[in-house]
């Protein structure tokens, strides 16, 4: 058996360093080659005392591989992802670079010009249980955003079956890891322990995404989506609570909500990594896993359909992700490397 | 000056004995008698070694006081409050039995028929924002419950000046010891932290003294709102995020952001209790202080209103709102022993 | 190859429900029978969600299995043990019944008079690091308790070599989930949260356990030890802080401390799960693995040791190390299923 | 009654702003100046929105004040103090800048030479417990170092009486907000939640302060102590641990428990702030008052002396205990303004 050489461009966030841990653990690909800027010269157990069994040292430059991640911030991942896919290298970018299909949302959303628009066209957006065909011949995927990933998972089952009208409110809760690895008050934990708070409320920037791919399940019924993510004081997780108005015949009843129950059912029925759970759902029950877990039901007093989603941010939301999108592109089994059972309690 | 004597009865919840910790502080008052049931005998500094400088012993029954908390779970509470009522004692009710002023919500949402239908009339809804004139002549007041008085503060502004339609979302994140002192699961901590869960989606008790309030404030427009509660791993504190649909004429611009912030100031511009902040409130900017922190803006996007509040689920939540109601019941400044500031961080 | 069945006595603990997680990734065995008492006739993946893709079914009786892991409280798990180890069943217990050599003290520290003391001569303390060749040929195998397993691994090279006095202060910080699961006010979220605690100052019932096995490396020099636990906020690991008089020769000085540290690496040289690091470790990077990092150092001033290690005690400190003494007993590589890289952050 | 007015020398640290939180609600001194650096012209309720009803803006330079306190870094706090000193302000710091009597010390523990070794001399160590008198008309106090207020509470009874050896071990175990409100990985969120790490294995710069302290009650008996400071997941609290020989003559048995118990509520008989408990103490029950919670026993195995403090490291460890200081300095009741009662749970 062949084994596929891979690497990771800018290891040292939360998405890379995680990336890493799963890697060193996928019995099909060979982690060969990390990159950092701050800590290059150094070895990556050096950095991460968590990865061990590593020789890796951390470079400037990719090595030799056949496929790369890249874990750069948004803006700075395009100018690296580009010549890779020059030099012949799939790349899964973690990156927002090439989620958006309309170039004009970057100035809008992101504040800069995209260099290669192009580029947007031939990415395809990197959640397996909406575009796996296509996933499987690209050669760059665009890794969905964390709080985008539990949405939409939340969501599309019944947004396909033309059943939530345009009215879907979004509130995320996310561990504080989400935030990145970066300094910031926001995440010195003086400040955010025993705090919850809501922030982006003038318009968070996995919206459009999340927008975008809930208008490709139901292209006539243009979504007017309301997204608030909040910060509670955990690591690792997001539970998603999504509201909407049922529309299409639904009943606001028990039986109802056994329709709801299975039309998730059915969505999901051969995905790996998506549960349809029977009560609601709780993060710690993903932590550490490529599981999301989803529960659907209908608030009957008022019609109005409810559904909850947990990710580890990290895994599903992030690294765990990414790879079932590398197993997927490298014609492996799409759950190779992903099979951890999550962490309790 | 005459000193009020007050008492509690069953100090062994988290409520109870955050009323004692204020009481003990309170300058105008003197807590002279407590109860409780498997701690009868002990001292109170004994059960709670942080309440310093008491001598009081736990008692099974209330001794001779001018007012009575009764931190009874529901159902039971009645029982003690009514005997009290007749010994000409005013009382602060914590629990849900005198809430609802409608008799046949208790069979619905709380599974007993009341046993005092008539003290529904006679009982005040112990939230001085909106009932402060009642409460000041009342003998009966129940106070209102954590998630309500979050969601009420935060929505009311809006619902009087019939500028929200009928199609509101609240969505809440507590603090674990909203769920109480008695031993669960669902309270353990290796089960919670680490942990976030949505709870009660077939309906949480508190959601009828919401719309009660709510209809109050304008009646010809029946509520329809749903509310789902979480439990986030932090101790104390309620952030509130609320969703409706922005009516009556308010623009979905920066505009009518300035509109309503001006009206939310303008509703609670003498309220001691509620400030309305400039930017996403913290819940840590409330622990351990009487403080609703409110934030009202618009999803430009969408034309949605968004205003999220923050209190400490056992101060504005609970104790310090009973002692604000018992302030006022004995002709106190409405302030008295409520003065503290947040402790940060 | 021939996969060894296996089964869990009282799956419904923390150790239980950790074992079952572990073994249902283990490529070499199979869990084909777990008890519980409550939770009998329940699907295992009912009580504990995380536990996804098993049909097992929590049973009252154990079944037809090649090893056994009992789980059960100390005192009862000796008349669980006892009957299976007749069945010629091998069996790894969790439980502190089969750990001390002298049944006098079961008495003395557990407050019962031993059922088997015959049976104690037969147990092997299952600390590989120090019985791996007995663990090896070994029917029953004590599984080590958890902070004895911090304490003696941090302590055992200095000890062995003579170098420390026999006045060792152990102090240990576990996680909450060493409480186990039973309820109690001592593991309610609202009481531990934000809450620092020493406990059993008169006598920890793992203390035994680490006099036996320092004394077996250093019989002429009874240890006078003193262990003071204590609970901190988090859910998984311990650290324990092991402060001894330095003796037998080594200077209190950098070069003594480069010599201690050789000591620490030749006596940990082939060890899979311990590692000596190069600066104080953190619980963190032990989290879901089956690692124990060791810190040995000088405190330069004073002339004392201090050792360092950490370990998750729900791995190393329970389930993981009972998987890796089940790995010896049936011949497999020791390390098998038991390669998890620890999750961070 | 006259008013006094006090500032304080960079108020955005913790300590700073927790001194703001307590004077602002201090009845008999008025907080009118406070100055930061990159704060300077902003409110001191936008940068603190807890700090409500302060109309505080943050200057470069003090106001005119009768007493400051100096909440500046180590080593820059001198050159704030030595200029207030000399204008006739009463200073209070809370660096270490004047705690070491000997000059010498500060090359050595803090890498700079004292730019005023005689003012060392004039300023008194701020530990109202063991200096009383001589903070009563200080004009510079010297407000003791957090860890070192827990451990020298700890010893202090013991050390007078000679009850112990010079071979004591101080193990204490802080809350993140000991670290500081300027960013570092240390006290980064996804770091340190679910973490516990020990530091300054080389020495902290607390320990000569509690060897001077100590060495002052019983100068005969030079003290050979080590202390390591520990980090864990939670905002405030220091528990200490200390251990040590017990020596003169006192029983390792009941007996001699009840006789260092008696030893201990004799030397604290009448201090305000410091309690000695019945049972190990819970950091908890410290959160917000400044109150210090000490619990001695003996190890009666071993005759060990074991005692535990709990703190809250920011009030009796810092704020707090800067305000007592300042209440002696002022001919105020000394507990004036520290009456708050711990906030639980």
């Amino acid at each position: 058996m062949e084994i596929n050489k891979v690497g990771i461009v800018n290891v040292t966030g939360y998405a890379g360093v995680e990336l890493a841990r799963l890697l060193s653990q996928h019995p099909q690909v060979e982690l060969v080659s990390v990159t950092g800027r701050s800590t290059a010269g150094k070895r990556l157990d050096e950095v991460f005392p968590h990865i061990t069994g590593s020789n890796l040292i951390i470079n400037t430059e990719l090595g030799d591989v056949n496929l790369a991640f890249s874990a750069m911030p948004h803006k700075e991942s395009a100018a690296e992802v580009l010549p890779l896919l020059e030099r012949g290298i799939k790349v899964v970018d973690i990156s927002a670079d090439f989620r958006l299909k309309d170039a004009d949302k970057y100035p809008e959303w992101y504040g800069f010009t995209h260099p290669a628009p192009q580029a947007l066209e031939q990415a395809v957006y990197g959640l397996p249980e909406l575009h796996r065909r296509q996933i499987t011949t690209a050669r760059l995927v665009a890794n969905p955003g964390c709080y985008s990933t539990g949405a939409i998972l939340a969501l599309a089952p019944a947004v396909e079956k033309g059943l939530v009208g345009n009215h879907a409110i979004i509130d995320s809760k996310s561990g504080i890891s989400g935030a990145g690895r970066t300094l910031s008050l926001k995440t010195h934990f003086a400040e955010v322990n025993e705090d919850a708070t809501a922030y982006a409320l003038e318009g968070h920037r996995h919206l459009p995404e999340i927008i975008q791919e809930l208008n490709l399940l139901q292209p006539e019924q243009p979504s007017s989506i309301t997204f608030v993510p909040h910060l509670i004081p955990m690591t690792r997780g997001i539970l998603t609570t999504c509201y909407a108005p049922l529309t299409g015949g639904i009943a606001a009843d028990k039986r109802g909500e056994a329709e709801i129950r299975q039309i998730y059912l059915d969505f999901y029925k051969d995905e790996p990594f998506v549960r349809v759970t029977a009560s609601p759902p709780h993060t710690k029950h993903t932590l550490g896993s490529n599981l999301c877990l989803v529960y659907p039901t209908i608030d009957t007093r008022t019609g109005r359909l409810i559904v909850i989603s947990c990710i580890d941010n990290l895994v599903k939301g992030a690294a765990g992700q990414a790879i079932q999108n590398m197993n997927l592109m490298l014609g492996l089994p799409e759950t190779t490397g992903l099979e951890a059972i999550a962490i309790y309690p």
